[in-house]
């Protein structure tokens, strides 16, 4: 049976986004909110948010970003290992997940963890686990880059058993290790970013080295994203669509010195449609991929949207705004047709 | 001991290095000029060195660039599976070595070879072998970039088995399966680069990510670099220094698609020094690492120079002409403060 030439989506959600701040923030966040319902908005401001003012103060200029565009922006906490239960419990109905970060493994994430000893961060943990607060984690060691997923992932297993009730979503995995954790712990969740369903570490240094392809988690090995493949692509009932898009100015990217981050909100849903066609995929995989899943293993209720591709190219832009998305300059064999509203 | 404060170098040779030609040449043969003896030239120029007045005449541009400091340029082809008998004669005098990229691996190797059947490439070989001719080889296949070398070594072995007598230099070896390979076939040499006993990927990507520190063969794991360090520290007897040191203009290092190499010749010395004190590494060694095994392995007498270096910091510029060099407006701990040529 040939590929439908017309894919609908209901309600796409981005559980995994950086919106940024300041002019950033509103140059790109109509572009997620323009073809998503929702998404998990990180807390890796600098200074990172970590109370509620912060939080409440980023998700009003967030919607002021947005204008009337239907788009529920789930807020997220930086994780400290001594916010209390009093404290949680006040922000219960503010936020949507907390974002855990080993210190300094990425952008922003100076203040993060620095042990994993459980019993330090069982305060916060068991106030989480208590008031239902899904766990989100930043999970790589600061061994050898190729190696800090895969060693991460008895952290992983360690905190999924001392804490037994609480979600814990790992994201955006990038090993074939972290996909088999998926299922040895009940309570072990994932994203995926759309990224890491396209490449490897050889488009990111197999030939030219390409900056607007790294990101951390670096892209790992063939046999690594065939292990993404294959749960993303069956709709694993416990791994939801996470873009990780993370917009870095174009000269930041060209440097001496590359942030980490891939841009892709504005394309992820073409080029999950051509993903999904060019490996024949059902249709409502890719509809659990990027929705169901999330609204089940979340409990949210973001607002109606239907987003109507259809199998005509989109031309990918040089850029947005002065940041590079992925597929620059280069054609995706989906476009967005429609989009409606409620 | 203490490690002394003066060290003595003869005749520095650099057996694997990149001058480019035009005015990239012009800026950067008297940096390599200045400090090394001589170098064995690649001929991956656009068209590639293949014929004799091809490479007679940019040996005549190299020596016009270096004007009178003492130097030799040893020239290279690039290999051709059906160089004859009668050419490779002819050329004998003029090459030091023939230089086989396989097609397409890194910076203008586009005519390379693209099969490593050992009879297409017997002429040329059995040519090579009887006029004593060595092999310089970029071991790379085309699988996954951080598995090209060590799936390349069986290939080196075949090479060597079919060609007992030719003389094979594994070119800038990266991984810990190629160190290994050099103590299994007499005939198997190696050059190392200055770069690959300092870095691993970590350095280039574990961070932020760095283009001037990208390069082919890309840069490996901690136990690659431990096993290199080993061979190069102990001077073992087929291992020669070869920079590879290969100049990109800084716009063209930090762009959208960076090029592979990196510029290390000005500062080579000084920082093998540096290398070989932080190992606490005999110098009789060092010399043995950056000439005399070169001279042996090759049979060639290089102009004097005696380089004499001594404990106080090196300044890396941030640029020589337009060229980010490695350690960038970092400091080295040893300094060039003599050279006595002739």
């Amino acid at each position: 049976m040939p590929y439908p030439d017309k894919i609908l989506l209901n309600d796409p959600l981005d559980m995994h986004l950086h919106l940024r701040d300041g002019e950033m923030l509103r140059r790109i966040a109509p572009l997620s909110a323009h073809t998503f319902s929702g998404a998990i908005v990180m807390p890796n401001l600098v200074p990172p948010v970590t109370d509620k003012k912060a939080l409440v103060d980023y998700k009003a200029r967030i919607e002021d970003a947005v204008g009337n565009t239907p788009f529920s922006p789930y807020m997220t906490l930086f994780f400290k290992p001594d916010y209390d239960m009093a404290f949680l419990s006040e922000m219960r109905e503010h936020l949507s997940a907390i974002k855990l970060y080993p210190a300094g493994i990425t952008t922003n994430s100076e203040g993060g963890v620095s042990s994993f000893d459980i019993d330090a961060l069982r305060p916060t943990l068991e106030a989480m686990s208590a008031l239902e607060i899904p766990l989100c984690v930043h999970g790589e060691t600061d061994g050898f880059v190729m190696d800090r997923e895969a060693q991460f992932v008895p952290i992983y297993e360690r905190l999924a058993e001392a804490f037994p009730e609480l979600t814990i979503v790992m994201e955006h995995i990038t090993t074939k290790e972290s996909v088999a954790a998926l299922d040895r712990y009940e309570n072990l969740y994932a994203t995926i970013t759309l990224h890491h369903l396209y490449i490897t570490l050889d488009d990111v240094a197999g030939g030219l080295l390409r900056p607007h392809l790294f990101c951390k988690p670096i892209a790992k090995r063939p046999e690594d994203k065939e292990a993404l493949l294959r749960v993303a692509l069956e709709a694993h009932p416990k791994v939801m669509f996470g873009s990780d898009s993370a917009p870095h100015p174009k000269e930041a990217k060209e440097s001496y010195g590359c942030a980490a981050g891939v841009f892709t909100a504005p394309i992820a849903l073409q080029a999950l449609a051509q993903l999904f066609e060019t490996h024949d995929a059902p249709l409502e995989n890719l509809q659990a991929f990027v929705s169901d899943n999330a609204k089940r293993i979340y409990g949210v209720t973001p607002p109606k949207k239907e987003v109507v591709l259809t199998k005509r190219p989109t031309e990918v832009p040089a850029e947005y705004g002065g940041v590079v998305p992925m597929f620059a300059e280069e054609r995706l064999t989906f476009a967005i047709e429609e989009i409606i509203d409620g």
